[in-house]
Order: structure tokens, then C-alpha cells, then sequence
């Protein structure tokens, strides 16, 4: 295994960049090393629900952290973390209608929201492309494709909606060994759910993801498919609660957990 | 892989033995392909405390499944499934302190009672036997030693406690050979939390078990822990709920799910 170099920066300079406003944008490539999570707030009413959902389908909603109700700070998640201000970028949600993108909360702050804080694959891509993989995407410098499926999850409360997955093409070989190195993750969407033929569970069209870039599928390739943490912001979406906070897309939270922490064998 | 004859007793075999009143003692043994679970039902009142309380501390508390308030069906566990009548042996608590041990609760059934199937150590012990890693405690027919630890759990409203796990004595090539097939199944309290001295745990003293049976540690032999599912009903119980039903211990649930498809791997 080869020693990172010291340089690359930590989870905790990253937040401390959102937190001061010198980051507002997205977090992909930011502190590799570190897990990035997706963020859910919502008021301790609709927590057990929420929490019921990501339980029942912990594939797209891989919990890595729950907050106190009122409680700003995650310390299992980073000592001084805040979800205040740590995000480099959230969404205010009123009723299921973007109202904001604000940089900062504390204005926004209840005594009785819940933080819900999912992985995301910026972790297991950081061990693919370790291990060799290449990843398109990454090449081509898209956005992931990612598509709704005719799968659906299993509801819990107001919470329900298709499973959205991610697609990345690979040779066979290559295929195989992201099989393997995911399912070492499975608390950021683990193995995949599906490969080869898109139809088979409800994709019509490759071409044409529903959100994120366009990837091309060469000959002789495999399309593999991962479950996605946008299967749980379309779900809260969908669910058209007074107030729900996230973080924009690709503006993550960056947790101290490193990611190599996260694989089970 | 050996087929495994067809003779075994399935899931809803045993199930409907505990429905019928055939069955209300322990079993262990039971049905050894299908996935067992220990059984938590709590008010809606307390189901959130609780749910968090298995999110934050997954490895004593691995989820398998959490019903909707009042609906005594777990369809994912098994298609005919009815919680109030399909556990052999049940304990009814109030505040704390046991009141009965019913092997039906449709009785007591309420609108808003939550039940919790967690994982147990049975569909570990089934993968280490079939990989041909002895289990002494099975040797001798005795109940597997478990112990308080000194590590605190994660705290969620009124529901804390020690870690309570359970020790298995290896060869150090077994010792290694168990991690490798226990990390494999993450939902039944998936690898070990420590191995070797037991004073790094808290544990003065293989020899006094705080539940089960004391089971020999011979010369050149490493004890392995795993998290216990004693650990929730221990929290349950000092949390001194208006009321809780549990399963009565070894009367477990039996599942439909097949013990090998919980491996991630």
C-alpha cells in the first residue's frame, strides 16, 4: 500500500473552508481520503419516518450518523463538526419547493431538527480508482449518470418513490473486481444492485440519464448499476414536508472518518 | 457446496409449530438454513428512541426489519408472518420488571405497538460450522458465555448501556478463519469487536459469565468476542418502558430469509 502524501487536505479543513465561506461549491476530489455524506435535516416529527425509510432500504440510504433532535454537532462524525455551517452549500425546502440555497443555517436553526448524515460512492470510487479501476465519469470530468428505476423502495411514512441508481461501464474483469471492492462498503451503497441489460430493471434508454452526464457504454462493456443516495433526496422531495434542509448537489459534507474505515473485511 | 437434505425443517415449519402451541420452548437448532431474530416490541411512543438507539450501535443491534405501528405482519421476514403468535415463548415487561412469558401476545395486542427483529449470532454460528470452524459450546451442548464489557454503548433517549458480547474460544487459525466468515455477515453482528485479553474489554474473569454458560478456554487458544444481541434487551430493560415484549431467551423468531443470503460477500 502506498503512504498518501501529507499534503492532500483533511475532513476538518474542508468543513473549516465551508464553515468560514471560502468553499461554497462542491466537495468531489476534496480531502480523498475522507468519507463525504450526504446531509438530510428534517423537524423531529418527520425523523421517525425518515429513519424508518433509510432502514428499510439501507442500500440507497446508508446511515452514517443521527443527530439529537436540536443538536447541531455529529461527534462521531468529526470532534468539532458542525451541521450549521459545515456544509459548503445546502437546499431549503418548504413543502417540497426549492426556497434557498444558503451557505450557512444558523438562521434556520430548531431546536427540534434532526440530521441525518448517508454515505455517498465518492467513497467507494476513492477505492476503485485505487485499486486500478478506471471510472469514465471521472475521466471524462462528468457528473455520474444516474437513472430512476421501475424498482421501488420499500415506504415508511410519507417516504416512498422508484430507487434512483448510478451507472458506471466497465470492462468484465473490471466489472468483477468492482463487485468485490464495493461489497467491502456497504455502509456507501455496498454491491451493486443490477448489471448488464438496463431494461431489465426499468432504464429504457442509457443515453438519456434522468440527472448527472451522459456515459458512453463501449462494445464489450458492462453497465453496473449502484444504488444512490438521490433515491432518498427524491423521496423527501416527493414527501412535500413544511421544512427539509439538504446539502446542494455535489456540496457534501466531509466527515474525519477516513474512508479505508468504512470497509467491512 | 453440499446441498443441504430436504428433510431440515423450514422457516414457516418452525413458525407454525410456535402458532400452534406445538413448539414453546428454545430454537436453537431449529430450522438451521433460515435467519433467527431476537424480538423487541415497544410503543410507537418509544419505537424512535429505539430505532436510533440500533442505528447508532448496529453492531450489538443489527436490524432485519421494523413493522409499521399496529401491523403485526413482517412481510420481508416471512409472507405469513404474524409477530403475536409466531415467537415460541414471549416475556412481557412493565417498567422494567417481567411480568409474564405468554407464547401469544394477541392479547395485549395494541395499535401502537413497533416490533424489531434483530439479527443473532445462530446464522454466524451455522456459516463458522458449515466452514468447519468447531464451536465448543455446541461441542458441549451448552449455552455460548457472555459478558458485560466495560465499552458503553451509544446512547439514544432513554435507552444506554454496556456492550454485552459473546466469547468463542479458536485455535489462532480458526480465530482468523472466524473473522474472515463472520465479517461476511454484517446483519447478524458481522465480526468480532476484540479478541485476546479480555481485561482490555472490562472482563475480569473468562471464568464468570454474566449470562449463558462458562465455557473452557484451553492452553494456545485466542477468546474471540462478538457483539450480543443481550446487549438492546439489556438497555430495554434498565430504559423501564410502561411496557415491552421481547422474545423469551433462545425462543427466537424464525425467518423465512436463508442464513447465507445476509453475506455481503
Amino acid at each position: 500500500m502506498t503512504a498518501m502524501p501529507e499534503s492532500l487536505p483533511t475532513g476538518v479543513a474542508v468543513r473549516h473552508a465551508a464553515r468560514s465561506g471560502t468553499l461554497s461549491g462542491h466537495t468531489v476530489g476534496a480531502a480523498p481520503r475522507y468519507v463525504q455524506g450526504n446531509v438530510v435535516i428534517v423537524p423531529r416529527e418527520h425523523a421517525y419516518d425518515f429513519l424508518l425509510y433509510c432502514q428499510r432500504n439501507p442500500k440507497p440510504c446508508p446511515l452514517l450518523a443521527v443527530s439529537d433532535a436540536g443538536e447541531p454537532r455529529l461527534p462521531t462524525l468529526g470532534a468539532d463538526l458542525d451541521i450549521r455551517t459545515d456544509v459548503p452549500r445546502y437546499r431549503v425546502w418548504r413543502h417540497g419547493q426549492l426556497e434557498s440555497e444558503p451557505t450557512d443555517i444558523t438562521a434556520l436553526w430548531r431546536d427540534d431538527l434532526v440530521s441525518f448524515v448517508l454515505g455517498c460512492s465518492f467513497s467507494f470510487e476513492q477505492a476503485l480508482l485505487a485499486a486500478g479501476v478506471p471510472l469514465r465519469h471521472i475521466t471524462c470530468g462528468d457528473n455520474v449518470a444516474m437513472y430512476r428505476t421501475g424498482i421501488a423502495t420499500t415506504p415508511a411514512g410519507p417516504f416512498s418513490g422508484p430507487l434512483v441508481v448510478t451507472m458506471r461501464p466497465f470492462s468484465p474483469p473490471d466489472a468483477i473486481r468492482a463487485v468485490q471492492i464495493t461489497s467491502r462498503f456497504p455502509s456507501v451503497h455496498g454491491a451493486p444492485v443490477h448489471l448488464g441489460d438496463p431494461k431489465a430493471i426499468g432504464i429504457d434508454a442509457l443515453e438519456r440519464p434522468d440527472y448527472g452526464d451522459r456515459i458512453e457504454v463501449r462494445a464489450g462493456e458492462v453497465p453496473v448499476f449502484w444504488a444512490c443516495g438521490v433515491t432518498p433526496q427524491a423521496a423527501l422531495a416527493a414527501a412535500r414536508l413544511p421544512l427539509a434542509i439538504t446539502h446542494a448537489p455535489g456540496c457534501m459534507l466531509v466527515t474525519d472518518l477516513l474512508n479505508e474505515r468504512l470497509a467491512v473485511f
